[in-house]
């Protein structure tokens, strides 16, 4: 290789690497993470499913502060099938809920609303079995409203209050603009996009991507 | 009822009625159809997987004029799954093919490629198996380009060549604008717009529903 050409190459990745930085430090890029399904369960819960006394072992600890995956894993049944190892995420909640896919649903023949964490009002239930014993779930399947958690900062320059709806545009090939994204602001949170694996998919996303805050429309 | 409940309802119906005829005559307005995961086969292969001089049978047409969904299933095997049937579409055609999501492509352990119908060159290969035989694929396994069917008089309306790319547009609250869609301008297409299942329950969509072409951007 000579001088020009190492000289070429240099400018490359200078120029990358400044681009890469640069939209790394913009308030408006957001890293997305994929969410695959996953439970969270109530202390009683845990308890009936792996034990009397039974608290969750941290396997990894997540982007949002004090979350993290278990090392735990449920047995979930369906009406027409079964997810023989769904994720437990930490810590215990006041309600148990399990986040799916759409595609997962139609897979185990459940009817999954679209709606925010927390809200399980009108969804449906299902069965959980662990290696100690059952829980029949009255509610609580639902598939996630595409969301980003905000710290105040961030909310307050780019002028979004907590609830609001903006738009996250990608690009590449499967370029798309999602639209009704839930800006959920708070500074227990971390800057962090959730998308599940249907909407990633469709976008042909990865894991920590940088995506780009735009006015919902 | 009384009479003006009897009235509200009876306007409420025919501005829904006008509104869903409007959406459905407006040459802007596309109706989908979700394509799951399926295979092409040539005649060759059809023998090999369900004995010689099969030719397969038509269980229902397609909306594009002279495709059907054909009885006929095969197992695919995948280096880490299988999927026991995929629907094969007729009629036979000069390269086999199997389209599927990349959610699919992940359940299985296969890397596919978002492509164009037809350009499979550096597709991976996979596993066919029919009752008959097995089928080793050099190459063929892809995850579909989105992509309208247009005639020409509608390509014309709207000004839109064969392969430009545009933008589509959905409602709801899952409301999405998929970009790069490609157009194939024929008049022996059917105006339609096909997504697989990852991109259309990223937007909430089902079959049939009318969504709105827009500039790519």
């Amino acid at each position: 290789m000579n001088d020009v050409e190492k000289k070429v190459i240099e400018e490359i990745v200078i120029n990358t690497v400044k681009k890469l930085l640069a939209a790394k430090d913009s308030p408006d890029r957001v890293v997305l993470g994929i969410s695959n399904k996953h439970m969270h369960l109530t202390q009683e819960d845990i308890e009936t499913l792996f034990g009397k006394g039974h608290t969750l072992t941290n396997k990894k600890d997540l982007k949002q502060p004090g979350q993290y995956a278990a090392e735990e894993t449920i047995k979930v049944i369906g009406p027409k099938g079964n997810f023989d190892r769904v994720r437990i995420l930490g810590p215990a909640r006041p309600e148990s809920q399990i986040e799916i896919s759409l595609t997962d649903a139609r897979s185990i023949g459940i009817k999954a609303p679209i709606c925010e964490s927390g809200q399980l009002e009108g969804t449906p239930g299902i069965i959980l079995e662990g290696p100690c014993g059952r829980v029949e779930l009255k509610q609580g399947v639902m598939v996630a409203l595409r969301h980003i958690h905000m710290p105040l900062d961030v909310a307050q320059k780019l002028g979004i209050k907590d609830k609001d709806f903006v738009c996250v545009e990608t690009s590449g090939i499967r370029k798309t603009i999602f639209c009704n994204v839930l800006a959920r602001v708070s500074d227990e949170f971390d800057f962090e996009m959730h998308l599940d694996t249907d909407e990633a998919n469709a976008a042909g996303l990865k894991n920590n991507d940088y995506l780009k805050i735009i006015p919902n429309r």
